[in-house]
């Protein structure tokens, strides 16, 4: 199978392992993921960013296609039975396409908001494991035990443990896929990287007595830097943006208000069956969380625009008129002043007759470009980035990199405070002295 | 208003016209638009292709702020009154951003079968001219009279006729924007053309007493020839890509056999109020329209899996698991074996108990690279497209240019029969000897 | 060896074959090439194209190497005695490094002027049989007779006839790098189609008992028809490019002012001896000819502003101070006007006191997009381009494609009268009648 | 004038201030610039970075005419008198174009050998005041004293301070273009950064009574971090490449030993009389400085490949055959054990009867990838970046930037060791146990 691919042009799946590919594709629940944006709400901010789950998890199948390649390139430095062989691929292939199986739209969202809520990490095993599923059948018909295999590979366990930290891990296709399109798609440019030479870079090497991919020789700095670098720009640019962090807090809000409708016995008029049923903290059937897509939630935000309850209904319309919340950045360092903000917006809301909590937030958006496991000397992990530099023992990343290095475990805090439009005035006034 | 678009780059709508770009974006009918997909089937075949006709739509904008930028850097050719003024430059951008307003999903194929229902070209219309929409009011906010200057304009009429060409004509700001746009989408690399020298290239001239936008000077041959080969590719590769002709036909016939059933008395369940009435002929209320988008239909179809129309059961069920039609490509100039093959295909489609006409289509992609109008000498019409030279009257752009002069009125026809997966092997061998 | 490129991104040579390519890069005669500008005075016009021939041969040879990956993939189709072996790589490989290592600075130019000089075809043949040459070491290092089958190779003989024709035929290795080489540097983006798919779409077929490399299936088209497209684009905007052909007829002065100093027994000073020989008609030792380089020729342009020949000296002084020729052009089929225009315009030079045949020409640039072997059908030559349809006889291109079907055969021809700008008034005067 | 650029795409100098362009573009000592490529030696390691200081300065005159079109859309937050007026915008183009003129061949390597040598600033400062060059003649006939007011601005003085900062400074057109323009010619992508986006965020604030060109918004920080990020990766990939600074090394010690052989009163033949003169401390005419170029060099280095000299001789055949020096990184903070590598391999060479100081180099490779001026917090400097918050006095860069923040002032030092091919065991052997 040949496909073109506007991130990374010509994408083929045509070894033998490659046929996972084609038999996945097919399945109903890979489909759905079509139905699923990759970006949520940050279409609203960059409307060119409409991709779907399903392009990023081409992609992500597509670099891992490209990674074995290159691991078969360098694995004769491994003993025999450590290398990679075709199942072992087809493994690899199949959890790269299906990682984020589970995703229901805004699922970060409902899944901080109602606390009992599967995550989707967990729907997405059970998609896997369900005998019931497509993409059972599909996995179990290239070999009993493929689909325990792969469910296992995406949290870790395989036994080649460098395959499944290629899918889950520091330095992943999960991960150099979706920079590269949600920066293509964006048309931020600060997610790309060279994915050509990041791949090149990669031998093996050894440490606490396991298989590490690592990247050989100060040549190979670069990309890795430049990765790290990339996905620090798209959470500052992209994915922690005012306006995609203020439509979140909108969501949020009207799920709190869906939650509570529920308990009180009053549920809204068209909410998805898993919905109501999570909101309950009861189980929820797969087939209802698998019929819950974008376009369904969607189709509930626009009847709840006339829904009885007032607080849900308003916030249903500003959605929809895409009048976002605002932000005011508050001091990065001065967590006394966030407390302080926030109650001093709530009053403001709460005067104006607002819901004070499902209207005013605190929103600390965190990053940390680029971290290595916490630990002690004796015993190194073989988690995180290594580097191979000819006549030295294997060592990590920030001992070699200069920028890695002195950014290694830095936390970047954004904390924000978010308010309806409505409110601006009386709130920027309220709370001006603590913004110097 | 700065945007940032993965085909455009920067986009900004910064001058006093564009602030009717703004108003715009915020109706309820144009961020309808964001859920109705640019190519509708064919990103069944590029899984990128997920763009929808409002990103397109904030792309044609886009283009249009660049050209009247042009217009304006040459326009002190023409007298003062056939210049470009603010409300003329305020006209092309609305209509430039809502020439697509009325699409439907798949509109082109239901209108195709239903011969009754209406065009998007006069949905659009509706919604201009129904002062019960938002985006009236949007345009009569900014002055009475813009809502129905703006829908003349959609139709090639405004007091400044070559803004309303630049709009809807052989080189235009829609085609502009989405051979790029479907070409990056895509990944199809060959729909790009150089728009910046393009639009560089363009001055005034005079035919028939009328302002033409002409090319000036051969160096602006190339990015014009550019264009139409681009939109030629895009043809070959994209819009007229075997596989997306395939899901057409299916499209078609489940659009067919619901019209039916509508009018035997049996809709199908989950039928949209708009399409129940189109199918009866009734005349469809603007409200029920605009509900009809992209998931709603996509709902439709999922229900129809389940009908108690075997005939409807069967085609949704292909199409959900994108078991698509088959093609075969039928000799380019002979409609007696078209005729036949058709026949033939639909005698074995008879003879496997389906529908003959729903199953099997014979199709013929057409495809005009560069035509001009069709005139005598005496008046020649301003329509088309004009070339400046120096120290010559204005020519066609076939007389001066090689490529499009040789290319020009020529028609690539690509006749195939259409038919289930399931009959490919009798249907070849029915069909063989008319192949070759 | 890794290298990085502008056009290629990472271009590696690491294969059994590809030893070849280091062997020879670190060559006196191959490293000549980077004093040798590829585009020779275009770069008077696109400051941007400083690219040397050295560029472009690393880059052919990158062509090569994918290209022998492609045929790998898809020679299994052939007998096993006319598959690519590592001996046939290599010699492809080294004669896409080599193919144009006998150019000498606008040898175009100075072949078309001085008639008995030898072509530059000659000299790389000389250059790798030479025994004294680096070249011819290196090649004989890997295997007695290795050069003279490169020399062979690049004009059409080898025992694989398929990859003498990759090396040199329709669509080649040179062409395929110089295309994009020439695109990119530029800046004229029209010379950029798509390789990825080109290679992609290369299978066996067979023509006249033998192999040829053929495009397999429809799919195949658009990629080459875009590689024909962009070389026609490429001819029209920068091969022919006005100003170009303007240099070039200033340089064909000088060096015709040379050729007749030389003759009558007074040599300009600073003359490199294998111009002077060359003029004479003399044989023109190697190591004299290796010596002629950009900087060599440039050297003695400038000492020529100062010549004793006021003639020579005018030329000279013109060309750096880039006072080049003006052109206009002529009706494209009226052959008696080209003539008539060209006597006037060496008239008025000649009124003007200058010599009118070193300063007044006709040029006539000629491309033609797309051409095919004229011949009979009963033996048709394997040479030119193949498509391979299912169910079908192998078919020339342009039986399938609509585009160079459309084309296959015609000519542009673009005559004009270049002279220089001192003459510009009076010259259009002259001719003004002759230019409508 | 309209240009085609590999970098920026279309390039034009149509304004009225722009005429200054075309009139320097036409002059001798400009055009001489087309002979000395941007990147020295670096092109023997990166093929296609052929690219001369033409290219450059046509791009850095670019990037002027972007910045001043950014300055007008915001200086009427200005007072009339210190708002850009064409004659400034004049001299600032002017001085962008030829702020490299003065540079030779390899100059800073030049100049850091021969100590009394003058810098190429210097050079330039001359070309532009001698009434005898065609620059100066270009200048002077826009107007009386505009030969004087560029050379001021060349060293940062101009009745508009915040221009001769951008033509020279720590963002600065210099900078901005070749950054695109190297990255893009040698293929390392890293050099990238987002020019567009950068232009677009500069405001005016004011620092100390000075206007300052400021960065606009939070907003704007990705452009301008991703500038200092990708000056940072193309010092690590290109100027500071192993390879690269062998080459230097080299070409370091053919320079040490001319100029010792001019003292000894041997001076070898093909010695350019520039350095000659500068060899001996005497001064050097402008006229035979200017001769120096890249071709002039080459054709020295080639003579010297026999010279009488052994040790010249020997240098000059490596150079040629790009047997170029290799390198051992050495611990970066460890200084005394660069001390003890650079004594131990040079005795290695004394040993094998080389000469050590022309063979065996310490090389301490620098790079600060962002910095601010030292200064107490009373009396700023203007110099500098700075950022306006909203609500917020204007503040450095440093204080609002994350990745800035932790960088800023930190030093990268890359100190190897650097000796011939041919004593890379003995040397390696000899300094193993520094290297861990």
């Amino acid at each position: 199978m040949i496909l073109r691919d506007p991130v990374h042009g010509l994408v083929d799946f045509e070894g033998d392992a490659e046929v996972v590919v084609g038999a996945l594709l097919r399945t109903r629940e890979v489909q759905r993921l079509r139905r699923i944006r990759q970006l949520g709400l940050a279409s609203l901010v960059f409307p060119g960013a409409e991709h779907s789950r399903f392009a990023h998890a081409v992609g992500a199948a597509h670099v891992m296609t490209r990674l074995t390649r290159r691991i078969r390139a360098v694995h004769d430095a491994l003993p025999r039975e450590r290398r990679l062989d075709d199942e072992a691929a087809r493994d690899a292939l199949a959890a790269s396409l299906l990682h984020d199986l589970g995703h229901g739209p805004f699922s970060h969202l409902f899944e901080e908001v109602q606390p009992g809520a599967r995550h989707h990490e967990a729907w997405t095993e059970d998609i896997l494991r369900d005998p019931g599923t497509e993409v059972n059948a599909a996995l179990e018909g290239l070999g009993r035990g493929t689909a325990e295999r792969v469910a296992a590979m995406l949290h870790g366990e395989h036994r080649l443990p460098y395959l499944a930290r290629a899918v889950s891990g520091t330095l992943d296709v999960d991960r150099a896929d979706y920079l590269l399109r949600d920066s293509h798609m964006t048309g931020v440019r600060y997610g790309l990287y060279d994915l050509d030479w990041l791949l090149r870079s990669l031998a093996f090497g050894e440490v606490a007595g396991e298989d590490v991919l690592a990247v050989e020789g100060r040549k190979g700095l670069p990309p890795i830097e430049g990765f790290f670098l990339a996905r620090h720009f798209m959470y500052q640019q992209v994915y922690h943006h005012k306006a995609t962090r203020g439509a979140e807090a909108l969501i949020r809000g009207i799920f709190v208000r869906v939650g509570e409708l529920v308990r009180d016995g009053s549920p809204p008029e068209g909410l998805p069956d898993a919905m109501r049923r999570a909101a309950r903290g009861e189980p929820v059937p797969l087939g209802e969380y698998l019929d819950l897509d974008d376009a369904a939630l969607l189709h509930s935000f626009s009847r709840w625009e006339r829904s009885r309850d007032p607080v849900l209904a308003q916030l249903a319309q500003r959605l929809r008129a895409r009048d976002l919340p605002k932000t005011v950045p508050l001091p990065a360092d001065d967590e006394g002043r966030w407390a302080a903000a926030l109650a001093r917006g709530r009053d403001v809301a709460a005067a104006a007759g607002l819901r004070p909590d499902l209207e005013v937030w605190l929103d600390v958006a965190e990053d940390t470009p680029y971290a290595e496991p916490d630990e002690s000397a004796e015993s190194p992990s073989p988690r995180g980035l290594w580097v191979l530099i000819r006549h030295r023992p294997i060592q990590r990343l920030s001992a070699v990199s200069f920028l890695l290095g002195e950014l290694c475990g830095k936390t970047l805090r954004t904390p924000r405070l978010v308010f309806p439009t409505s409110l601006r005035g009386p709130i920027v006034d309220a709370i001006e002295d603590l913004l110097v």
